[in-house]
């Protein structure tokens, strides 16, 4: 149990509230706007001066001044500026996560959790780093023989400073000092943080410590900056300012969309790697469908008030005896479910409104409806029904509903869900849930899993994404706007390195990455091909 | 010396002139057209029908069928396919290559040597398969302690059926049977070949040679199709096609452009993968500056009638004795080069106007220019020059004119030199000449050179790109669509794979790549994290 008591005394209204660029702090120059309590709707202290086109700029060219000295730091000395990033944050614990409850109403213990979750991923990218392997050195020395060959040698450089959007849904984890910012610094790119607008406080106690880590690593201070805005056309700008080489975004599909547009219509375009919108398809299979299963459903959709990217909210199940009772023990469980605060009322509204849309839709039903929480902005957690017919006939029915709902759809056998299945967008992730008894139904359904999603789980839950060196997070279109890349796992690191060939270079001209007495002592792969 | 006797009696015009669809030939629906002389743009026989919708829904359908299969098959088993195409392909040599000479006019030497080329990049991509090491399998069976950890594991999957776009100037090396295909069927995926219309007969010929070893094989015969058009749009309506998963393209930076706004517009935008523009800017230091340092650039821009995209057609010298010393040598190697047949009239054509644009320029100077070559479509070399201060003003100075024409930018120093860097757009490669005197001056130099492209080289020309693991032939916006992949290398391959995530999987579901036994043998990287 978290020891709530210990929160209550912090004053965290009483945050700075200007823009951090680089080592400095400056005034926005635009409208004031403040962070609203999820319970109330009431503006909470301090208000924040929004950023304007000068202090992008001023951002960026800190951005692009740090590269040119961050792009060629040892990892090692990434690795401690992480590592001391993560300090930090332990450091100032209580008042972050006193803060994050107040401007987003995640309960304690969860943002407790979270906040390890964050410098654990900070101390994983670390741990990368004095590996070394992700720099993928290659080297062929040639040959002088008959057939001549150059020396070629090859590393993975930085591309340049990447802008971070935070996530309304993970105020430490996938926010300014959350995944995306830990694999750029680590690729050995700065990072600018659109703040998310929900949690401004939260970000600016968070870059704080993020700037004494800069200091007392005595990196180039324009490393990170972070910038508060409410508006959208603040990250549109942001996103298109010539010193921007990347982008990693997690929110909204609308979001997302807009801001990949923006990437590509640049004159330079630029990667742009959304986490966008997931509806986590579920199959389950005979035996797999029973109460303990049930319960395991609508706990994982339900949990946060269903505010996860891999929120399971759509479960294709067999019309028969045991499907039938799963549905019904899942009914049960999300009958005696209360609503959650959720992170903002504006997500509370949208909620409610993919609601009324999915109850408008032909052949959909409501098979079960919690209670509503205590405020005003806690909705009762649903549980739709349909048909594979009415699923295949009508493609809206797979739009995410942000939030602790989901459908289910009663199927008359196998290639009726295989069917369903292939009505799909993309995916993070899709589940089965079978026993030994339907090992060959599953590998029908597998394959066409595999096109869907990153990550695959059978007989467990997507919610909850383990920080570890193979995970994906991420999937083909529209779940991600590249569903090549991950923003969790040892790959994330990848989308902010582009590959770079040296060729027949003296020794004394080689970055030290790629001499032969390899005084980084980083992995590489020699090759040695004969000459034809 | 090659013996040209052998090609001439080869009777080209007789080739099946329909459409490569699969395992099958049709009639293409549109249009007839002609390859043309490039030494007098006169029509060669035989007549082709322009693939239509109808042909592309075909092709398209074709892929996605033999993609079900053909994503499972055993890597060696792909190897074997890329070895049986070079051996199909070797056994065609004198039509191939007296069909290529007929339709590109360049020399039958190169073309022979090209012809290797491709073969070999076939059997380097069947090595790398033999190797397994591109699916990066990753295993973390995670823990059972008091923190339990799910078991994952990871490795890469193809992502589809991918649209390749034949090159005009490398009519084996970079078309059809060329390194996109090789990298494309090595991941796992079926290929799709917009054929370049300039050498519709030796698409043609070279795809008869894919089909006869995918049968040989046994593979799907969807793997490989090859449709012809003249026309833009054909080619955009097949990017635009909803089974496409990926494209690669080598060609014009208008074509890239417009073909990449394609991919980026559809309804799920795919990743392309686009080759387009580059100067390859080269920079002379001090006794960098001789007279056997302007033969080699002289060679290196006249090479193949200029007509490579690693040509180095923009030059920084410094001002002084030696400059000059280099650039009179230059000049005086161009004067005595005659101009070589281009690929195609409108190639031609367009060198001319390229000419043109760059004499209007305030500040240009025709240095030297070489002798017309005997065919209409033989423009003479030109040597152009100016100074640092127009090259900074004129931000168009630095179009490439695709063919033997270069420009030489006379620097007063070191920093005038890093001035004009500045003002680059990206590039495939970046060259400097230097001796052991000029390395303090090469160490400020290199890292301005390292952000601009993909391949550095010292004392030695761009091109001649080595088919070798670490080969970089791409480079940041705009000499690529994204500057984090190449379309030569080892690391070819990762433009056309995804990864995906195994959680918690029972042993008997898991795909062979992924299970504890490791029946295909793949090269693994086993996680074994300390749990917290």
């Amino acid at each position: 149990m978290t020891d709530t008591s210990q929160y209550d005394a912090l004053p965290t209204d009483t945050i700075d509230p200007r823009q951090v660029i680089g080592g400095a702090r400056a005034s926005g120059t635009g409208q004031v706007f403040h962070a609203v309590s999820p319970w109330t709707g009431e503006a909470l202290e301090p208000a924040f001066t929004a950023g304007s086109s000068a202090d992008i700029d001023a951002a960026a060219q800190e951005a692009a001044q740090a590269f040119a000295s961050y792009r060629h730091t040892h990892p090692v000395d990434r690795a401690v500026l992480l590592e001391t990033i993560a300090e930090e944050l332990e450091a100032d614990r209580p008042t972050l996560v006193a803060r994050a409850h107040a401007e987003s109403a995640l309960p304690l213990a969860r943002l407790e959790g979270e906040l390890r979750r964050a410098t654990g991923q900070l101390r994983f990218f670390a741990d990368i780093l004095r590996d070394g392997w992700p720099f993928d050195v290659r080297v062929d020395t040639g040959s002088t023989g008959p057939t001549p060959r150059p020396d070629l040698r090859l590393m993975q450089v930085p591309l340049g400073p990447v802008v971070v959007f935070g996530a309304s849904n993970f105020p430490f984890a996938f926010s300014n000092a959350g995944g995306d910012t830990a694999a750029a610094l680590a690729a050995g790119c700065p990072v600018i943080v659109k703040c998310h607008e929900a949690h401004p406080g939260t970000a600016v106690l968070v870059s704080q410590a993020v700037q004494r880590a800069v200091a007392k690593t005595r990196m180039p201070e324009g490393v990170y900056s972070a910038l508060l805005s409410p508006a959208h056309e603040f990250g549109a700008e942001l996103v298109a300012h010539p010193n921007v080489s990347a982008v990693g975004f997690t929110g909204s599909r609308t979001g997302g969309l807009a801001l990949m547009k923006v990437a590509a219509a640049r004159p330079r375009p630029i990667p742009f790697f959304a986490e966008m919108s997931s509806v986590n398809p579920v199959v389950i299979l005979g035996d797999g469908a029973n109460a303990q299963t049930a319960q395991g459903f609508v706990a994982s959709f339900t949990l946060g008030a269903g505010q996860f990217c891999t929120n399971p909210g759509l479960l294709f199940v067999l019309d028969d005896a045991r499907g039938k009772e799963f549905v019904s023990a899942a009914a049960v469980g999300v009958a005696e479910q209360v609503g959650q605060t959720m992170l903002t009322p504006g997500i509370a509204r949208a909620f409610s409104a993919g609601v009324e849309r999915m109850l408008a839709r032909p052949g959909v039903t409501e098979r079960a409806s919690g209670t509503p929480g205590e405020s005003e902005f806690a909705p009762a957690p649903r549980l739709f029904e349909t048909t594979a017919g009415a699923f295949q006939a009508d493609p809206t029915m797979q739009e995410e509903i942000f939030g602790a709902a989901a459908l289910v759809v009663r199927c008359t056998d196998t290639a009726d869900i295989l069917a369903c299945l292939a009505h799909l967008e993309g995916q993070l992730t899709a589940t089965l849930h079978v026993t030994a008894a339907e090992h060959d139904a599953a590998r029908e359904i597998l394959p066409a899993l595999e096109l869907l999603a990153g990550r695959l789980i059978v007989n467990g839950w997507p919610t909850g994404v383990e920080v570890a060196e193979p995970m994906t997070h991420g999937g083909p279109f529209p779940a991600t706007s590249d569903g090549r890349s991950t923003s969790v796992g040892a790959l994330a690191i990848n989308r902010f390195l582009r590959q770079v060939t040296w060729q027949s270079f003296p020794a004394e001209l080689l970055p030290a990455q790629l001499t032969d007495d390899n005084p980084w002592n980083l992995p590489r792969r020699f090759v040695c091909r004969e000459t034809a």
